[in-house]
């Protein structure tokens, strides 16, 4: 039995880095950038205007003259236009170029208009590029605006737009098979008999991969029988980049799956963790096309299968498609906890931000790793390591969200 | 001019709430439930083995009984067995029904098993219910599971699979249009002149309403032609849940849009905040078939929209969806700060969780409203209030994470 630690660690040395494809810009949502975004120019482009009113000279202002003859409008879209002389001016939109001769804008409301004549306010503080947002202060031409390997959110969208990007170099989103196995299991719209459950496993763990920014997911069921089982995983793996199993497992006369996916040549680096919940997940690989492809086989109870996927599976799917991991996140218990057994525990906990900038979680205590209904009124899980059985309030623990 | 916490009220109270449809499960995820979701039997719905091993009774292990003869096997799916008699045993699969006349299961690594016998370890410690999930109890049938208006994110998912909703009753995602107007503002895929820029805010604000779990958007642009802008608009209050402008919001000779809105009976609510950035924002509704529909007019610049979105039309979504308020977080600033202006700061920061349990966030400083690129380095941005102009390192304000 490893520890966590180990398990994270030979999951993460063994994923190398999935291929790039080329997509839109407007399909780029959650996509781990691949390549540089840089300027295609200086940002902005010309002196621009950031406020509606008019356009001048601003020694003109700062030498007594307060009444500016209007010469016409610079809008924003209009090639860049020159006052007549420095004691002139325009009127001016948000976002146009500034005009020549023109050195700052004066907001509307500091300005009087009649018929052609600007009559400004006293005391107003201009001086050069008031108002002015400066060509090339942002940025100039081939500056590296983003680096590759992060991720495209909203805000890098914006600037892969703004430099024209209308395509980009992103990871491939990978194909991600979610296979559950049980005679036990029936579909959700069926009424089960009494020895039977719905499944719920394969529907979960979708929806937090989705989440997560994997949506690239498939539900496949398989009854307990063998040859059954061998024809889906075979097919499988000749077509998926990954694999993710929820149930069978663990050590059980029916549970086929192991010696059908060896036999299938996927070789597990590991089972058995020393953690609570999901002690006998496993991991394994295996190759096609000179590619090693990850085989995650969790543990069938749900808050296990759970615990599983964002423990382990997100953060090596993350590596895999190259996105930086996320900031390690502490939060400090409400209570004081003992937990006897000699491994880690992931406990399900309810955060609570505090208004002095501290992060606090409660701990819900559930009953069994079967129990997900305790669990839905938490945000995520504190990890208590194993070397330890006291666990003080107020001590602060990593603290991992569940996808949303 | 109105303050934020003003604006935020102004809003927040004048949103209702959205119509509720019934999904497929499966469609569900991110959108707001809006029933309850109720256990239609106990769960577990029956005494589970929640591990692979044998099932027996621990009174007759506990009187000194090691050696148990294997009746059959009790596997998972099928329907409930029964011991012989309390001396025998059956091996059991996770997930099986305790036979009758057992009360616990011995996990297999505590038994030697040869021919029909198991040999069971000395000094276990089994009692009744040992590694086994009793029936009923996680729920009885008919407890409430999930109360309405929250997000159905995966753990809520699998909640509502266990006791069999393939549908489910949730929030209408709101149909909603980002407008983009200037006509300074070309493609993406174009070379803008140097008097032009790309149109990058409306696709910004589509990724980040997708983000936020509000996909159902759609991207219009009109050029600077009040005869094209009324007709357009007209269109999207006519057929549109929501309306958010980006730009053409100011007091600009050439923005045509506010009274166009006017004349399309669109009533402004307020307009100009003290906030930076952000300050020409405003906010209005119009009415269609008795409901009260919002309309986001945000200021053009880039960083501006992206902020004001965030911090007035992402809450106003939720609550008109009947999502709760996200718990809000505060972190403190890593470096002492001064601003003059007497208005609202939001200023763009990275956060930095540290092991202690704390959330800091470093100020990015960025030039002005028009700059994306030091933003893009920021997770979000703290509020700094109006009514102070000195800010210390270490005290803790209000962060606001950017969509992701």
């Amino acid at each position: 039995m490893i520890s966590v630690q180990e398990a994270e660690k030979l999951i993460l040395d063994s994923i190398g880095e999935i291929e790039t494809e080329t997509v839109a810009l407007d399909a780029t949502l959650g996509r781990c950038l691949r390549e540089p975004i840089s300027a295609d120019r200086a940002l902005p482009p010309f002196d621009r205007a950031t406020l509606d009113g008019i356009a001048i000279n601003s020694s003109a202002y700062n030498t007594g003259q307060r009444k500016f003859q209007i010469h016409g409008t610079a809008a924003a879209g209009a090639p860049q236009q020159e006052l007549p002389d420095i004691k002139s001016c325009l009127e001016i939109m948000t976002g146009a170029p500034l005009p020549k001769l023109a050195d700052c804008v004066v907001r509307i409301e500091d300005v009087d208009i009649t018929a052609k004549t600007a009559t400004l306010k006293d005391n107003l503080q201009l001086e050069y590029h008031t108002a002015v947002h400066g060509q090339g202060s942002d940025c100039k031409t081939g500056d590296e605006l983003l680096t590759p390997n992060r991720r495209l959110t909203a805000k890098e969208i914006a600037i892969a737009a703004s430099v024209g990007k209308s395509e980009i170099a992103v990871s491939k989103s990978p194909n991600i098979a979610i296979v559950s196995t049980g005679d036990e299991l029936v579909s959700i719209d069926q009424i089960p008999e009494s020895h039977q459950i719905r499944r719920s496993n394969d529907i979960t763990l979708s929806a937090a991969l989705v989440s997560a920014g994997f949506p690239n997911v498939e539900l496949v069921h398989i009854p307990d029988d063998p040859e059954l089982i061998e024809t889906r995983l075979r097919e499988l793996t000749a077509r998926c980049d990954a694999i993710v199993l929820a149930g069978g497992v663990s050590k059980g006369k029916y549970d086929y799956i192991p010696e059908t996916l060896a036999k299938l040549g996927v070789s597990i680096r590991f089972q058995w963790v020393s953690q609570r919940p999901g002690k006998p997940m496993w991991y394994g690989q295996f190759s096609r096309d000179g590619s090693r492809l990850p085989v995650f086989a969790l543990p069938g109870n749900p808050v296990s299968c759970f615990t599983c996927l964002r423990r382990y599976v997100i953060p090596a799917l993350e590596k895999w498609t190259g996105l930086p991991p996320s900031k390690p996140l502490y939060a400090k218990l409400t209570h004081d906890l003992t937990f006897k057994p000699e491994i880690t525990l992931f406990l399900p906990a309810s955060t609570d931000p505090r208004p002095s900038g501290e992060l606090w979680a409660k701990p819900v205590l559930f009953n069994t790793s079967g129990d997900f209904i305790s669990v839905a009124q938490t945000d995520g899980f504190l990890e208590l390591p194993k070397t330890r059985s006291i666990f003080p309030e107020g001590e602060p623990f990593q603290f991992y969200p569940w996808p949303r």
